[in-house]
C-alpha cells in the first residue's frame, strides 16, 4: 500500500510517498481503510524528532487522525465491525505506522463508529482537535448553557469544533479571526459573535458584546500572547483554559485575585478512560443530532506531504487540513 | 474613649492616639468593648490613602479586626447578645471607625461569637487572616483529607491558621518559612513538614516530601516571586490558590497543559452570604473543637500604634500581630 514515510528526521521535506508492507491486526486491532486523514500541527513537530510525547523510531509513517471503513477486526475486537464507518484517533498507539497511509491498524479503543450521514473527509476533521475542543469545553472550563465563552482562533481545525458544541449546548459564543472571511466563517458556523483577536489595545468590541463583564469562559491556544489579557477581560469567576501556548509570558498574578478567575490548561495525551468514554458519547451525539459539522479546509493528496505540512504551519484559514486518499462514493 | 486616629494620609507616624466620642449602635448594629485587635498589612496600605478597596474619610480610625465583649446591641440584632464573647471582622462596613480603639460599632453581621475556651487575644487573630485561609483551603482549593498542601509562610498571621485547618481535616501540610525559629514554630502547629521556602533552585526538600508528584494544593502568598516555580511543582490537577501578589511575573503557560493544574485567586472582599456562613460555622468548629488555635505574635498597646505598623512591615515573626488593649481577667 502507499504511505507517507519518514526515514530522517527533519522539515516537511522529509516526507516521502513509500510503498510498504499492508499491516495486520492483533486480536484487539482493528484495520481501516482510509478516506480521508486529518492532518496535525504534532506531526509537524513529531517528524523533527524533537517532540518531547513522541519520537517515533525510523522508517514512520505519521498521522494520527483518520476516518475509512473498517476492513478487519482481531478476534477480541467488539466495539465495531467489518464494513462500520469510523473515525480513529491513536495519538499514543504503540505501532510506528500512523494515518498518513491508505490503510492503517490501530487499538480498538482508539476507533469510534461515524453515524451515517458524517462523510469521511467531516471524520478527517475529528480525533485531536474534537478531543481538545470537548475537554477544554465541557471538562475542563465546565461551561453551561446562558455562559458567554469567547473562543480565540475560532475559525481554525479546534476552534471551528469549538464554536459549534458551546453554540450546541446553548452558551453565547464569541469567536475571533484576524480576516473578515474568517469572521464570516465563524458566524456562519453559528456563532454569536465575530470579532478579530482579542489584544490588550483591542478590547473594547469583547467587553462590549459581553456588557462590559467580560467572557465566562476563555479557549486560549496561544497562551503566551494573550494570557495577561485573558486575566484582564475574563468575567468574575470565568475559567481560561490553556489548550496551545509556545512561550513565556509576563502576568499579574493580583488580576486573578480581584476576579477569582481560574486559569488552567490541558493537553489531549492526559485524559483517562473515564474521560475518553464521555468525550466519545458527547462527541457522537453532537455528530448524530447534526449540531456538529466538522469544517474542511485546504485538501492535499498522500503525493503532497510536504505542502500540506508547509501550508499547515503558514496559512490561517479556515477548517481542518486534510489529506484525500480515496473519494467517498 | 481612646483610639488611634489619623488626620492625614501616610506612614505609620500619622497614626496618633486620640480622645474621641463613644459610638452607639443603630438597630442592626452591636457594640464591642475590645480587648484585643488583629492587625492588618491591609491597614498599612489604608492609611496610606492610597488602597483601592478603601479610601476613607478624614479623621479615621482604622482596624478591621478584633475580639472583645458585646456591650450593646440594636433592637433588630439577633445573633449576639449583651455579655457575649466575640471577635468582629468589617472589613466592608459603612462606619469610618474601626478597631483600633476602646470600642466599636459594627453591623451584627460582622459579629462572630468565641467558644468561651478562646481567650480574647486567640480571637484577635482570626478575622480576615482566619478568612483569608479557610476561603484559600476549602472554597478555592476544595482541599480533601490525604492530600498535600504547601503554605508558603506557614507561620505569618493566615499562613499559620492554614497549617492548623488543613491538618484538622486531614490534609498532609508542608509549611515554609526563611528561619529555623519559623520552621519550629510550624511543626509545633502540627505540620508534617517544615521547609525552606521553595525555590526555582531549592525545590528537592519539597519534591522528597512528596514523593516527586509535587503538593496537590498550593497556597501563595507572594505569587509574584514563586507563581513559575508553583507551576513546575504542583502536582498533575493540583491546585494554586494566590492569596498575596505584589508584582507582575514571567510565567511558562505550557506548565499548566502538561499538567492539568488550576491557578486560582481571591481576597476576602469578594465572598457572598453562602460562603461567609460557611466560613462562620467551620471556623466556629475549628475552634470550638479545640483543632485551631490562632497563634499571637508581637504584642503592642495602642500608644504604640506606629511602631506596630513598622513591626508588621518588617518582621517576619511568627502569628498575629496584635493591639492588647484590655487584659482579660
Amino acid at each position: 500500500m502507499k504511505a507517507v514515510q519518514i526515514e530522517e528526521f527533519g522539515g516537511p521535506e522529509v516526507l516521502k510517498l513509500a510503498e510498504i508492507e499492508e499491516p495486520s491486526p492483533n486480536a484487539h486491532e482493528v484495520k481501516i481503510k482510509l478516506y480521508a486523514t486529518g492532518i496535525n500541527p504534532n506531526e509537524v513537530y513529531t517528524i523533527t524528532g524533537e517532540y518531547a510525547y513522541n519520537v517515533p523510531n525510523l522508517p514512520y509513517v505519521p498521522g494520527y487522525d483518520g476516518a475509512g471503513e473498517v476492513e478487519a477486526v482481531g478476534a477480541a475486537v467488539e466495539n465495531v465491525k467489518v464494513g462500520d464507518r469510523v473515525y480513529l484517533s491513536a495519538f499514543g498507539a504503540e505501532r510506528n505506522s500512523g494515518t498518513y497511509a491508505e490503510k492503517v491498524v490501530v487499538d480498538a479503543e482508539s476507533v469510534h463508529l461515524l453515524p451515517d450521514h458524517v462523510s469521511y473527509k467531516e471524520g478527517a476533521g475529528l480525533g485531536i482537535p474534537g478531543f481538545t475542543a470537548y475537554l477544554a469545553l465541557f471538562q475542563k472550563a465546565q461551561i453551561k448553557a446562558g455562559e458567554t465563552v469567547l473562543i480565540h482562533g475560532g475559525s481554525g481545525a479546534v476552534g471551528s469544533l469549538a464554536v459549534q458544541m458551546a453554540k450546541a449546548i446553548g452558551a453565547i459564543v464569541i469567536g475571533t479571526s484576524s480576516t473578515e472571511e474568517g469572521r464570516d466563517s465563524i458566524l456562519k458556523m453559528g456563532a454569536d459573535y465575530a470579532i478579530p483577536h482579542v489584544t490588550a489595545e483591542n478590547k473594547e468590541k469583547l467587553l462590549e458584546v459581553t456588557e462590559d463583564k467580560g467572557p465566562d469562559v476563555i479557549i486560549e491556544f496561544l497562551a503566551n500572547a494573550n494570557l495577561e489579557t485573558d486575566t484582564k477581560v475574563i468575567a468574575d469567576a470565568g475559567r481560561i483554559v490553556i489548550v496551545g501556548s509556545r512561550d513565556t509570558i509576563e502576568i499579574t498574578p493580583r488580576n486573578l485575585m480581584s476576579n477569582e478567575a481560574i486559569v488552567t490548561g490541558m493537553t489531549v495525551i492526559n485524559p483517562g478512560e473515564e474521560a475518553m468514554n464521555e468525550m466519545h458519547h458527547g462527541i457522537f451525539a453532537f455528530l448524530d443530532t447534526g449540531v456538529l459539522k466538522p469544517v474542511i479546509g485546504h485538501e492535499f493528496s498522500l503525493e503532497e506531504a510536504s505542502a500540506a505540512h508547509k501550508s499547515l504551519m503558514e496559512s490561517s484559514g479556515s477548517g481542518r487540513t486534510i489529506f484525500n486518499i480515496r473519494e467517498e462514493s
